[in-house]
């Protein structure tokens, strides 16, 4: 797809922010003004000083996600600073109302300081039904959420991870059936040891837990014999999400694998890498805008079933198709904790929505009215 | 007017949150989302990573204000926290969009700490085009919003300070007129040193700087002789914005005044002590939601111009006169700071949209169309 940048611009300067407030009520009547605004809104704020839970109901906060990210990490463009991240926070606030009627509103912070990044959360927590974190860089993201998961009484997701895990895992599931594969007696490769490549193989772990996964980032395989892996990596291994035993590169990893997961950069795959793998591979070149290897080379290749994360190829795995469902399955059920058994639900789901896979259709559209109802009714069965 | 505590709660019930988000634009084809998601989105952030300055042009910042508070003084009904403070902000929310159209969005603050205030502000600020600070305690308030407005590049304002001096100021400058005074030799007894107390008694002298001012806190007149004061009040003798040769109590300050303005609490004046004011005295009771007397008692003593903040009486002096059209005229004219000249300019376009100024009519109403656009022109002036 070629881009055009003025178009694209053009459009933005156009409608300036793509998300707006609107109005619940109308202020017509002297009445209205009473009720809604002074004195009769001072009779709701001391209820909710009395009764703060009853804010899910009568206030703001019964529908409201604040998408927040400090710029660290925006799409794969890098550190771009809270003014980088803001068109993407409002894009998902758009598409959070767009298909799931959810008040979302963007908060991109002026500061990359994990402790701040925290307190700032947690102080602007009580207006908000949820806490989306986006666009905020590994390793500093687990803790981030971890904390402010433990600290707060609402759902906290950061989407990078968990959306992530749960579109890979649905089209997984999809790519499985298209190739006649158990995940469990599968080899996958995953390339890209950072917020979503982390959660992408904890979450296929939990659902096929003998897959065997070997993981790679800049510096080659995650393996007991790497010296410089910090914590959230060395867990990999210690959890037993990782085969541990290897080293090497990608090209000595790939040897024989079914599937192929990277969350990378663009062009680190080659048709001679996929050629060394088992037969039929799964590829998921999910590296944004920028596969890491284009669809048309991969099946020259010889793979079976090709996904990436752009709208203009088959098979897009795209966020989009997660987080909107689970926020609103969040809201709805009222639930506290996003839990893996809601991933699973979510993925299983989304999978589902393709009766019959094939190569070239195993994720749902992002324009399928049907996938928020089923996202959103699975997170809040499971909860 | 009789509260119905049953309608209102119902009515919040049935609204959930007052104020919502909305789509600017639709996401209809594939080509929508490639334009406002990904990829065309990252064309915008690199851009606004490059160029922050454009955030006014093209994001969410053009046309947003952040309405935050620590829920420490809300209405006049003290310190109910951040889910009390919720229902206020959500109605000022709703009011910015309904009169002036400005995205606003509710931020309550889990903390009264004015470090972690000033600090989580900063912290959220990239996406905002302004900052609107409400019902935050005084003396807090004071240095909270010094300290923004010194760190930030936006305009930020306390409304309970600098709405409630345009509006009460408007209100003054019809009522010198009704009753044919000239506010540089009236003498006014200003009871209340709070948020907008001082800020009141400020932009009138501002307004007319040989008016004689005597202000009174709840332990008396704030003059030379009093060793319990913080640093705010005794900066309204320093900077000599108070007579404060004077000491005693309210019924020794109104002796001959000419003007009582009320921002403490409900029942303070009565009529024996109006009876103790110069001839045809304004009385502004601004206490909400009961005034410090009721307007038939105050005429009964002999005001002859009685103005609340209530909208079941003549004269309702309200923020929601000042707020959308100040922060519509910041934003509209991209101003970085909110000076005394376009407070003044402000009170006086509010004041000017009544013609003939009687006894029963100084103020315009909240519900008049034009409002919003007289005070915006005036704010944007005076840039």
């Amino acid at each position: 797809m070629a881009l055009d940048k003025n178009k694209v611009l053009k459009a933005h300067k156009k409608v300036g922010g793509k998300i707006r407030t609107a109005p619940s009520v109308a202020l017509k009547s002297k009445d209205d003004w009473s009720t809604f605004y002074t004195p009769g809104v001072g009779l709701i704020s001391e209820h909710l000083a009395q009764y703060p839970r009853d804010a899910r109901v009568m206030s703001f906060k019964k529908n409201s996600v604040a998408v927040v990210s400090d710029g660290s990490a925006v799409l794969g463009l890098g550190n771009l600073g809270p003014y980088g991240a803001l068109p993407v926070m409002e894009g998902k606030a758009l598409i959070f109302k767009s298909v799931a009627d959810i008040d979302a509103v963007p908060i991109v912070l002026d500061t990359h300081d994990p402790d701040e990044i925290v307190r700032t959360v947690i102080a602007i927590a009580p207006a908000f039904g949820a806490i989306n974190l986006e666009d905020i860089a590994a390793p500093q993201c687990f803790d981030i959420e971890r904390r402010l998961i433990k600290a707060l009484d609402i759902p906290v997701m950061h989407d990078d991870q968990h959306g992530t895990a749960v579109v890979v895992l649905a089209g997984l599931i999809n790519a499985a059936k298209v190739t006649k594969r158990d995940l469990n007696t599968s080899r996958v490769v995953v390339n890209g040891v950072g917020a979503a490549g982390t959660a992408v193989m904890r979450l296929i772990k939990k659902f096929a837990p003998h897959v065997r996964i070997v993981a790679l980032d800049s510096q080659g395989v995650i393996g007991v014999g790497r010296g410089d892996l910090n914590a959230d990596k060395r867990a990999l291994i210690s959890d037993r999400i990782v085969f541990a035993g290897g080293d090497g590169d990608l090209s000595s990893a790939i040897q024989g694998a079914d599937i192929f997961i990277g969350l990378s950069k663009a062009g680190v795959l080659s048709g001679e890498l996929i050629k060394k793998m088992n037969k039929h591979p799964v590829i998921f070149a999910l590296a944004n805008p920028v596969p890491e290897i284009m669809p048309d080379e991969a099946i020259r290749a010889g793979a079976a079933v090709v996904a990436t994360g752009r709208g203009d190829f088959d098979n897009q795995v795209n966020n989009a198709l997660a987080f909107p469902g689970i926020f609103r399955g969040l809201l709805d059920s009222g639930a506290k904790k996003v839990t893996d058994k809601m991933q699973l639900a979510a993925a299983r789901a989304l999978a589902e929505l393709i009766k019959k896979p094939t190569a070239k259709n195993i994720m749902p559209s992002v324009m399928d009215s049907r996938v928020v109802k089923a996202v959103a009714r699975a997170v809040a069965r499971a909860v």
